[in-house]
C-alpha cells in the first residue's frame, strides 16, 4: 500500500528550507558584514591569536555535533542514515537561524552586523538546544515537524537564555542549565504535545541491533573525547579554562566507571545495556558544565560524575517506564536521564557550591555565556559582590526553575503546533524507516552477502 | 575461472613500491635535511609558534584525506577496504613524491632540501589532486593503475600550479582552481582514454547499500567540518585567515541545505538521494575556496555555498548520465560535479569579484599557494597594482582555462598510458571487488550470522 | 547450556569498580588539589598559552586512545562492542590509577598534590601500557581479569619507567623502550601465565568479516594521522618538538608503502592482508619515538620506518605462529609485531644514533618524560656530558633490557594471579562473544534485513 500522494507532502521539505535559505541570503546582503580589516600590525596579531586559541576549540564542537551526536542516534537500526541527515540538516539550519536572532538581538548597531567566530560559536551552542530536544520524538516525526521545532525553539531558547543568564545572572558556563535543562524539558513538552495521550507501543524497527549500538557507541565515544572542549571553550582563558578542562576529564571519566557499576548491577546477570553505556558515560559532562571553572574541589567533580551517571543509568531502568506508563510520556533517546537528569543535579550542586565557597573564589566565575562577553571585574565587582553567596545561590535555583518551566511549556506549545496536518506526521508503519525519506539502494542487484537483507527491504516495501 | 597467473602481475605492485621507496630514501639521504637548531632562545619561540599556529589545521587536513576521504569513497559495498586502503596508500606515495620533486624545484638551494612542515603541508595540497582524480576511475582501475597515474599527475600539478599561480599571479587560497578544477578534468581525461569508447554497463556491485552509504556520509561529514581547516591554513594570519574560516563555514552551511532542496525536488516522491547528500554538502566548499580570504560579503559565501549545491545536485542528475551517454565518460565518483562545476562556479565568482571588488581590498589577497611563500606588500603594490582590477580577472579566467583545458589534455596522455597491459586493469567481473586485492576473511568458518554473506562470497570466488 | 550463576561471579565487576571508585573519591577529597589561581595578569597569560600549546595535542591523543585504538581492536566481528567498550573502561581507570600513583611517587608536597593538565598527560601516558598489553589476551579475558591486569601494571611501569629515564637517563620521548617494548613483553608475560601450555586453537569467532576488518581499519587510520601528536606532545617546544612531527610523518609515510610491498611479496597471489595493513602502517610510529626530536637525517626517519613495517609483517607471517607452535605463546593482536619488535628497533636505532651523532646536538635531546619535568640546561651539561656517547648508548641498551626484561617478568607474575578462579575468565565456547557480557540485542523482533543474523545468535544463545 503505497502511501498516497496527497496525504504525504513531498513539496513542502524543500519550500519550506528553499523560502528559509532564500530570506536568509537577503538578510545577509543587507544587514550581515565582516569587521573591517584591522589595519595596524599589532590588531592583526590580536585576531590571528584569538583565531588560535579558539578555532581548535571549535572545529572539536563541530566534530561532537556533527559526527559524534550523529552517530550516537544511529541506534536505530533502519533509520541511521535519516538520524544522521536530520542532525546535520538542523545544525546547519540552527545555526543559521540563530545568527539571525542573535544577531538582531544582541549586535546590531548603526544596521549592521558583525560576523565573527565568536558569534557563530554563540549561535552553534543555540543550536545544540535543537539537537538535544530531537533526541525525544527521533524516528516519529518527519522532517518539515523537525525544523518547525527548530524555528520556535531556537528565539524560545535566546529569551530563556538572556533571562538566566543576563536577568539572573546565573553562571553556567557548560551550558548545564540554559542549554541541557531547557532543551530536555522543551523535548519532553513537544513529545507530550505531539503524541498526547497515545501510548508509543514498542516498534520492531526501534530495537538496535549489535552493529548499530557500536556506531552509536562510536559517537558516544566522539562525544567523550571532546566534550572538555565543549564546556571550556567560552571560559575566561587561563586558570579558569584550565580547570574547566580538567574537572570535565574527572567528571567524565568517573561516569564512565560508575556507568559500568550502576549498569551491571541492575541486570540479573550481571550483563551491561549499551543504552546504559551509550547514555551514562556522557552524564557527568552534563552536569560538571555549570560548575567547570569554579574552585571546586577536584574530588567535587568525581563526585558529580559517578552521581550523576548514576541518576542516569537509574533513569533508564526506571523513570522512562514510568514516565511512559504514568503519563504516556515518549522519550525516545531518553533525553530526560542524559540531559534532565544530571542537568538537574548539576544545578543543585552549583547552588551548593555558592553557598559553601569562600567569597574571594567569586572572580573566577564569569558568566561566559552571556553574548554581551564576559567583563570579569564587572562580574567581580557586580552581581554576587551586592547580592551575596546566599543571593547568589537563589539566582542559580530560579534559572533551573526558569530553564525548566518555560521550556517544559514552551516545548507543549510548540508541539501541539507540529500536530499541524500539513506537517505530515509519519504513519506509525513507517516509523524508523530510512526508505521514507531517501532513495536507499536496497534492490536485490547484487548476488551474494546482502541477498537476505534486500529480500526483507524489498518484502516490506511491497507491503507499503 | 581462476584469474591464470601470467595475466595478473602480482609482483609488480610491490616492485614498483619498493623501488620508489628505496631511490626516494637515497634522495632523502643525499639531499634532504633539517633546518639547523635555532640558536637563539627568540628563534625557538617563532618556531614553537609556527607549530602551533600550523599544527592543528595540518592534523585537520590529515584526518580530512585519510579518514574522511577515504570513508566517503566506500560507498561501493563490496569495495570499501580497497576504497580505504589505496586512499592512504596513495597519500602516502604522493606526498612522498610532491616532497622530492617541489623540493628539487623550489627549493634546491647548495644541494640541500631543508624540510619543514610548511613543505610538507604544500606537499599534501599535491596529493589532493591525486585522492580527487581516482575518483572518476574508481574500482575499475588497479593500484598499479592508480600509482602510475599519481607518478604522472604530481609533475604535471606543479607544473599547473607555478603558471597558474606564479606566472599568471591568480589568487586562490583555497585550490579551487589549482587543486579542484585542475584534478577533476585529469581525472575525467585519465578516464576517457583508458575507457575509450567503451560504454560502461551498470555494474551489479556498483549500486550502496544502507550500510555503505552511510559509512560514505560520515566521510561526508568529516570532510564538511574539517573543510574551513583545509581552506585557511595558508591564509595570512589575521583578518585573512579569519575570514576564510567564516566564509567556508558560511558556504558550506548554505550547501548543506540547499542540497536537501535541489535533491528533494528532483525525485517524484520528494526523497533524497543519498549521493546527492555525500556530495552536494561539500560543494561550498569547493566553490569557496578561491574566494574565501577576500573581503566577499557573507552573503556572497552564502550564494555561492546554495548555487553550487545546486549545480552540483543538477550534475549528478543530468550531466553525468548525459556524458555518459554522449561522450562515454564514466565518472565513477561524479567527481566533476563536486569539483569540476562548483570549481568553475567559484573561479568565475572570482573574477566577478575582482572586477567589482574596490581596489584598496586587495591587499588582504595574497596568493599563499606560492611555495615560495607570500610576500604580503609585494602582492599589494605587485601584479594586481601594475595590471588593474580587469588585467586580474583576465589572469583569473586564464588560470581557469590552463587548469582545465592542460590538466584535460595531460589526463588524457596519462590514461592512454594505463592502458599498457603490464599494468592489469582489473577484467569487468572483477571490479569493484575487495577480494582481487585483499585475503579478506568471508570464509564459512563461523556458524551464525554472517552464513549467508560467506556463501555469496564463496560461490563468487568460485566462478572466478 | 546456560552458565551456572554460581560460576560467573556476575557482582564481582561492580563490586571491583565501585570499590575503587570511591578511594579515588575519598583519596582526592583529601589530597588533590588544583593549583591556586594565578593573581598576577602575567601568570594567567602563561597558563592560557600551556593550555594552548597542550590541549590540542591532548585531544589528539585522547582520540587515538578511546576511538583509534577502539575500533583497531574490533576486527573480531562479535567482539566489537566489548573490545570498544574495555578499551574506553580501562583507560579511565588506568588513568585515574596512574594519577593516583604518580601523585604519592612524585608530585606529594605538604600532604597535597596539585592536579594539572601536564599530569594528566603523564598519567594517560602511563594508561596506554595497559591498552596495549590487552592485546595480547583479547576476547579470552574476563573484564575482571583485565581490570586486575591494569591494576598491577600501572605501578609496574611507573617503577620501570622511574628505573628508565630518572636512574639510566635513557632518552626516549616517544615512549618507544618506557612505553611500547614495556607494554608488549608485559602483555606477553601474562598471556604466557594465564593461558600457560594450553594451545589455543582457532576459535570460529576469531575469524574478521570485511566489515570488521573494514571498522578496525579505520582505527588504524586514525592512529595512523594523529600519531605524530603522541611522539610530539613532551618534547621541547620549538625545533625538537617541529623535528619530532616531521620525522614521525616521514617514518610513518615509510611504513604505510612498505607494509603494501612486503604484505604483497608474502603472499602466493600478491594479495594483501588486512591484518598486516592495520598493524604495518603503525610499526614506523613505534620505531621512531625514541628518535623523534633528535637531530637523525629525515632519511633515517624513513630507512626506520620502512624497516619496522618489514619486522611487523615478518613478524605476523613467521614469528607470531612460531611463537605460538614452540612456546604455546597466544598473542591474539599480534602485539609483539607492532609494539615488540619495532620497539627493539628503535632502541637499537638510539644506540646507533648516540654513537655516531656529533656531541654538540646533545642539548637537543631532553628527557621529556621523567615526570619531574626537562630542564634542558641540565640535561645539556647533564648525564650525557659527563658519560660520554658510549655510556649513553650503554645507557639506551639498558634501557631496553631492563623494559623487555622486567616486563615480561612482572607479566609472568600478573597473569598467574589472573588464574585465581574468582576471576571467571570465559568458557572457551563463550570467548570473542560480545553477548557474554553485553544486553545485545539480536532478538529476532523485526523481519526483514537482520533475521539471518538473528537466528544464528539466537541458536547460539540456546547452546549456551
Amino acid at each position: 500500500m503505497a502511501v498516497p500522494p496527497s496525504t504525504y507532502p513531498r513539496r513542502l521539505l524543500p519550500l519550506f528550507l528553499g523560502l528559509f535559505q532564500g530570506a536568509l541570503l537577503l538578510f545577509f546582503a543587507l544587514f550581515v558584514t565582516y569587521d573591517e580589516p584591522s589595519a595596524q600590525a599589532e590588531d592583526t596579531s590580536l585576531v590571528a591569536n584569538q583565531v588560535y586559541s579558539t578555532f581548535p576549540f571549535f572545529q572539536d564542537i563541530q566534530v561532537m555535533l556533527v559526527v559524534g551526536l550523529g552517530l550516537l542516534l544511529t541506534f536505530l537500526p533502519r533509520y541511521g542514515f535519516s538520524a544522521l541527515t536530520h542532525n546535520f540538516l538542523l545544525l546547519s539550519f540552527s545555526m543559521q537561524w540563530a545568527l539571525v536572532l542573535q544577531g538582531l538581538l544582541h549586535h546590531f548597531h548603526h544596521g549592521q552586523i558583525h560576523l565573527d567566530l565568536h558569534k557563530l560559536l554563540l549561535s552553534e551552542f543555540a543550536a545544540v538546544t535543537v539537537l538535544i530536544s530531537v533526541g525525544a520524538i527521533l524516528g516519529r516525526a518527519s522532517p518539515c515537524q523537525l525544523l518547525v521545532m527548530a524555528t520556535c525553539e531556537i528565539p524560545l531558547y535566546l529569551a530563556s537564555e538572556w533571562v538566566i543568564v543576563t536577568c539572573l545572572g546565573v553562571l553556567d558556563v557548560g551550558g548545564t542549565i540554559t542549554i541541557h535543562v531547557f532543551s530536555c524539558y522543551f523535548g519532553l513538552g513537544v513529545s507530550k504535545a505531539l503524541f498526547r495521550a497515545t501510548q508509543q507501543p514498542l516498534h520492531p524497527k526501534e530495537t538496535p541491533t549489535t552493529s548499530s549500538d557500536l556506531m552509536s557507541l562510536v559517537g558516544t565515544l566522539i562525544l567523550w573525547v571532546f566534550w572538555p572542549s565543549f564546556v571550556a571553550v567560552l571560559c575566561q582563558p587561563g586558570d579558569a579554562q584550565h580547570r574547566a578542562i580538567l574537572n570535565t576529564l574527572l567528571a567524565m571519566s568517573a561516569s564512565a566507571i560508575t556507568t559500568v557499576v550502576a549498569s551491571s548491577l541492575l541486570d540479573r546477570d550481571g550483563k551491561l545495556s549499551p543504552g546504559h553505556l551509550q547514555n551514562g558515560s556522557l552524564a557527568g559532562g552534563v552536569a560538571i558544565g555549570v560548575l567547570a571553572d569554579t574552585a571546586v574541589p577536584p574530588a567535587a567533580a568525581l563526585a558529580l560524575g559517578s552521581l550523576s551517571a548514576v541518576l542516569c543509568v537509574l533513569g533508564f531502568r526506571f523513570l522512562t517506564p514510568l514516565l511512559a506508563r504514568k503519563l504516556t510520556l515518549h522519550d525516545q533517546c531518553g533525553i530526560h536521564n542524559l540531559h534532565g537528569l544530571p542537568g538537574i543535579l548539576g544545578a543543585a550542586a552549583s547552588v551548593a557550591a555558592v553557598l559553601v565557597a569562600p567569597t574571594d573564589s567569586s572572580g573566577s566565575r564569569p558568566s561566559q555565556l552571556s553574548p554581551a562577553g564576559g567583563n570579569a571585574s564587572a562580574v567581580l565587582e557586580g552581581h554576587w559582590g551586592s547580592r551575596g553567596a546566599g543571593g547568589q545561590a537563589l539566582c542559580q535555583a530560579a534559572g533551573l526553575a526558569v530553564a525548566a518551566g518555560a521550556s517544559l511549556l514552551a516545548g507543549l506549545l510548540t508541539g501541539s503546533a507540529l500536530r499541524l496536518p500539513c506537517l505530515a506526521r509519519p504513519p506509525e508503519r513507517l516509523c524508523f524507516e530510512d526508505s521514507l525519506y531517501f532513495k536507499i539502494h536496497d534492490q536485490a542487484e547484487s548476488p551474494g552477502p546482502d541477498s537476505s537483507a534486500e529480500e526483507g527491504a524489498l518484502a516490506l516495501k511491497e507491503q507499503v
